[in-house]
């Protein structure tokens, strides 16, 4: 991010201003940002931003959100607050004094499960409960609607199964049967829940994670912020050095959405970096430590398995997964197989009692274009699927993490094989990237192929920033990987048929007939930019009321012309008689073939 | 553009020289670019730049460039010189005085048929005649290949029939049976042929086009320049206004690649810009007039019939072409069928007395996600399918414009429609975007549906820059469009299974995994974007050599513990001992099922 620390990013969107949406079964407020229009008409849209955009909020990160989710949890009877464990200086990788990033000032007494009972929505939903969060992300999927846009449902869904509205508990179906997932740690009541899965709308991922160099927790909770502001659904913060632990705090403690990690990498640090230093009981305590804290998906690499990793000696690019290529070389060294995969059934045990998801890993991911879809990608798939029944059978929550770097005309056996290997858990891939060649682009390399994974099923999104395989990504670079890949997930949520998904499109193409600019910036992902790209042709505010625009000049603008050819098609007979007149050239005009060419 | 007028940009590319193969059955020169690595390799890749980047060829824009065609079309003996038509003031839009552009400085003689015989590279080819054009674009499509690559051959073409090596024979067969042109006007001398059709690598067109402020020469020049040194195949001059003319001249005189145009334009200039006042006998004098000058392919929208006018009455965004546009308001005002159908017989008797060829315009194209592949869009296709039969029988080259607006589901019906109606004929799209909802950010919406509709067939790509919607694209907004679409255009040869595109993703993997760092940016699509954005992170040149990057840091790169992996198991008994060893678990591990679980 930018070297000054930015301070936080408040303040609603262009034209627009939060709403919530009571619950009919539970006492529940779901956040809706509606789009006001110039010709009094509004828009309603999915709101991922939390009380940043709500001028009524006024948050303030020393404090924290406030709850949302109340004490939904703790009126069910089944968790009880205790002690936890106790901050250790590896927990913040041996930092001191003025380097240790402060802790948040208001210490949290964790939640957990009584005795071994799960409290994940999975067991609950299994059980016929329909929770607080399952109403809360019903709600929110349907935007607003009280029914199915009106366009017609022309989709291809591939098997996906979009109901016309999403009622709680259609939600609790699908999170019983696997399809879906909610990411809510009972000790992350900030959240907004929100749901994943491929009969919802598509979702995306953004990734933060703390610079080498000092930074203050402003700066850290502002990544948060600023990623969720363009619409990220879910952070992971894949913080590695010093102050992991304080900054976590800091980041889930102002987090409206589901906060995930790889508790690798902090379990590494623990241990010095040291790959085969890792133990069980190392990874463990970190489990339960991130537990506490409230984070609330886990990216687990256990599918890695010892007789897989052979199988990535002839690739182009080996391992490219940093936990999987940790638990590689840990694998080798002790020339056994992980604890990952031999405590599986341990670490569910962890996750049911706090209720984190799992976001099983795809170590052996493919890093090039070469090594798409080969032995080892699929075999940890299959694995992966493995895992899957038994988190499914402790009530665990779990989502499979794909590829990485495919062709297009491999996508969608990977869509395929993790549907029938994981029995339609939803799927959580990252771009694909489609060609290696474009390194400062892999934003675009790889929004073509999250578009189309998307399309096929794939439930959720990771980011991919121009960044990616050169540095750091900055603030212009977070928000143009978030804007890629809402324009992806969209352009998959409009291909699958999503009832609600053309609203959007329909209101800013109408008020691009209607040479309604500042609509046209307000409707778009990105109101901000393309106001500014519209100002640096036609600057003048009367411009912005043109009926004509700087491309084409009024001479030329096709669309108004369309509005003078309607006019005078009006005027005369009318349209139908018109076309009925001249169709397949009637009388009055013979076939090209017998036209005479004269000079 | 800028508004300070820039100079050419000329020079090599990153780490790049310009070679050039000769011909076997011609005397020809065929242009390649050769990436030096820093391990001693080469890659060779297609190169659209022209002499602009070779550092022997130090091009004046006020001579043009050498002409690269010498006198082949004149030693065919079926072409004459003559005197052409004399320039007009309605040519440059009455402009006069010191705001007339300059006449180019040497003046040509414009050749065209002796008689009326058609002397484009349709008849050459229907004869069984291997032009030197078609020698040229067989070595240029090979890119120095001797050979297919290594790499397995597992795209899916879709009918499509990538040869192993493109040989001047394939090229001719495939031009006579229409699946590709080679759009070379023989007034264009200064051409550096290339071919468009699905069997071919995909190509991408750059739209430019003069601003309503007075622009120099030379910075219309230099536009065109900067598109080809990015990647662009051809470049269309959209230029409306004054001094359309001479500005065009100058364009052609100074490009190495294929220059369409859309004569509509500069007929409605001459007409005042009333539609209503057009004539065939002003679009016929523009059409010579442009012939004369070099212009390689016209856009005709000879497709626009009367009766599918009021098919558009109930669009979403009516007709967003603005020669479709301009053709409905004349044929609603006079009510009759456009001149451009009436007299399309004689359109082609005009072009093939120069070898100009058609892109047929969709002037109903959609211009929104709601009126993708509505009737008008479909009539007006199956229109121009029976064009297509007709140029063909004048022995005219032909391509088929598409959209525009298209979400995912429905591209591929575009693809299989234009292939059944046009017989194959090249399609030439722009976009499709497959959103409506980002503007600012159209290159992204519209690459995902270019991929797309280029893996399914399409022959080239009209790019999308980032402000289209909004304004006119400046030098940034040029070249992010171009590699935008550079990007597409390969994700789809990738996917096709173009038997050379994998080379390129190989090689710059590779240098990946080897941590050569100016190998990674010079193999790049654009090397200087990546190294600034590596620069940004780790400026210090020794970083280039690092052995890690700045993502992760020494500890944690992925990569680098690959190759401790690699090193580590080939200490051990062999990768292929171990992978048998613990295949499926062995006698070592049980199955995780029955795992104890010990805390």
């Amino acid at each position: 991010m930018n070297n000054t620390a930015p301070t936080i990013t408040t303040g609603a969107l262009p034209a627009s201003c939060k709403t919530h949406i009571a619950g009919q079964i539970h006492n529940i407020r779901v956040p809706l940002r509606v789009i006001q229009l110039s010709d009094g008409d509004t828009l309603s849209v999915y709101d991922s931003s939390g009380p940043y955009t709500d001028p009524a909020a006024a948050p303030d990160i020393h404090k924290g959100l406030l709850a949302q989710r109340g004490n939904w949890q703790q009126t069910r009877g089944d968790v009880e607050a205790y002690e936890g464990r106790s901050i250790t200086a590896a927990d913040n990788g041996f930092v001191e004094g003025n380097r240790l990033v402060p802790e948040f000032p208001a210490k949290r007494t964790p939640w957990r499960a009584k005795g071994d009972r799960a409290i994940t929505q999975m067991a609950y939903a299994k059980a016929g409960i329909v929770t607080p969060e399952m109403e809360y992300v019903a709600i929110r999927e349907n935007q607003g609607r009280m029914a199915a846009w009106e366009a017609v449902r022309d989709g291809e869904s591939f098997g996906a199964e979009l109901p016309d509205l999403v009622t709680p508990d259609f939600v609790r179906a699908e999170i019983a049967a696997g399809r879906a997932i909610i990411p809510a740690n009972i000790n992350h009541p900030e959240l907004e829940p929100m749901v994943i899965g491929r009969n919802f709308l598509v979702k995306i991922n953004a990734n933060i994670g703390n610079s080498a160099v000092t930074s203050s927790m402003q700066e850290e909770v502002e990544k948060m912020v600023w990623a969720i502001r363009w619409g990220a659904d879910t952070v992971m913060d894949l913080s590695t050095g010093r102050n992991i632990h304080n900054i976590r705090e800091w980041i889930i403690r102002n987090s409206p959405v589901p906060i995930g990690t790889v508790p690798l990498y902090q379990a590494l640090e623990k241990v010095g970096g040291r790959a085969e230093d890792l133990t069980w009981e190392v990874f463990r305590d970190t489990l339960i430590e991130q537990a506490e804290q409230g984070v609330d998906y886990f990216t687990i690499h256990a599918g890695v398995r010892l007789h897989m990793i052979p199988m990535t000696a002839r690739r182009m690019t080996g391992i490219v997964s940093r936990g999987g290529s940790i638990m590689a070389k840990w694998c080798l060294h002790h020339h056994r197989e992980s604890f990952l995969y031999e405590h599986f059934e341990e670490i569910c045990d962890i996750a049911r009692a706090y209720d984190v998801s799992f976001s099983l890993g795809d170590g052996l991911r493919p890093g090039s274009i070469a090594d798409a879809n080969d032995a080892a990608q699929f075999a940890e798939l299959e694995t992966l699927g493995e895992l899957t029944k038994i988190a499914w059978r402790k009530d665990c929550q779990v989502m499979i993490e794909g590829p990485g770097h495919v062709p297009m005309h491999k996508i969608k056996a990977n869509m395929d094989k993790q549907l029938a290997h994981c029995d339609e858990a939803p799927f959580y891939t990252l771009g694909p990237l489609t060609t290696d060649i474009a390194p400062g682009y892999d934003h675009i390399t790889s929004a073509i192929g999250a578009a189309m994974i998307g399309w096929y099923g794939t439930a959720m999104l990771c980011y991919v920033t121009p960044k990616e395989h050169l540095g750091l990504p900055d603030r212009d670079d977070v928000k143009t990987g978030v804007i890629t890949y809402k324009i992806a997930a969209h352009a998959a949520d409009l291909a699958k048929g999503h009832p609600g998904a053309q609203a959007r499109d329909d209101a800013l193409s109408k008020a691009r007939f209607e040479f309604r600019w500042e609509d046209q910036f307000n409707l778009g992902l990105d109101p901000d930019t393309a106001r500014k790209m519209h100002d640096e042709t036609m600057p003048a505010q009367a411009h912005k009321l043109a009926h004509f625009c700087s491309m084409c000049g009024p001479k030329f603008c096709s669309m108004r012309i369309s509005h003078d050819i309607r006019a005078e098609a009006e005027r005369s007979q009318g349209m139908a008689d018109m076309a009925e007149k001249f169709r397949d050239g009637g009388d009055l005009y013979m076939p090209v073939d017998h036209v005479e060419v004269a000079e």
